[in-house]
């Protein structure tokens, strides 16, 4: 069947939210969100591209800093409102320079760290 | 840093996303959504315990279909607006009786399916 963007279940804002593993090792990065024009974009040019709540624009990953998501497979759950996009992440994938952004832990009640930020 | 559920970044119906990955394999399974409460007691019980937005309840995972999911590691990301529970899977993950909801991949502009369910 012929994919289409417009079939997939987007929130109130129009937009759904996308889980980035990384090829390989299956770590997961980071979720960010994407609205119709990203999905197609992301597939167009294979570089993962969200949409920024923040700036309201389109969040070519890594552009400005170099981090870049190359998309290896799209996925698209059962319900059609979540997307797995596995990539191969350049460098950190978190704004805070490392490696994901799932970098903290809760364990017996407390928060610990699991990750220090890439040199 | 002891952990307070409250502290997280809820969107405004009070949900947050939660990723479900298995614990050893790296799969993603699922993603779903919990309020301060689910976080809590998922925490509190070890079984991952999620908000059901069709049925405005609790879901404890797995209680009906005893496809539970044991929690391994609960994660936080950066801006505190996504977890994900390392967890062990018992049996599928999916209502469709597949292993990851995410069983659907887009090729070359094309849906195909890369699981079959579970007999």
């Amino acid at each position: 069947m012929a994919f289409d963007p417009q079939t997939l279940v987007y929130d109130h804002k129009g937009l759904i939210p996308c889980i980035a593993q990384a090829a390989g090792t299956g770590e997961v990065l980071m979720m960010a969100w994407m609205n119709a024009e990203a999905v197609a974009k992301t597939l167009e040019t294979g570089r993962v591209t969200y949409w920024s709540r923040s700036r309201q624009a389109f969040w070519i990953k890594g552009e400005t800093s170099g981090h870049v998501q190359k998309l290896v497979d799209l996925r698209v759950d059962c319900d059609r409102d979540c997307l797995l996009a596995v990539v191969e992440q350049e460098g950190p994938a978190c704004h805070t320079n490392r490696r994901s952004c799932f970098y903290t832990a809760v364990r017996d009640g407390e928060e610990v760290e699991l990750m220090t930020p890439i040199a």
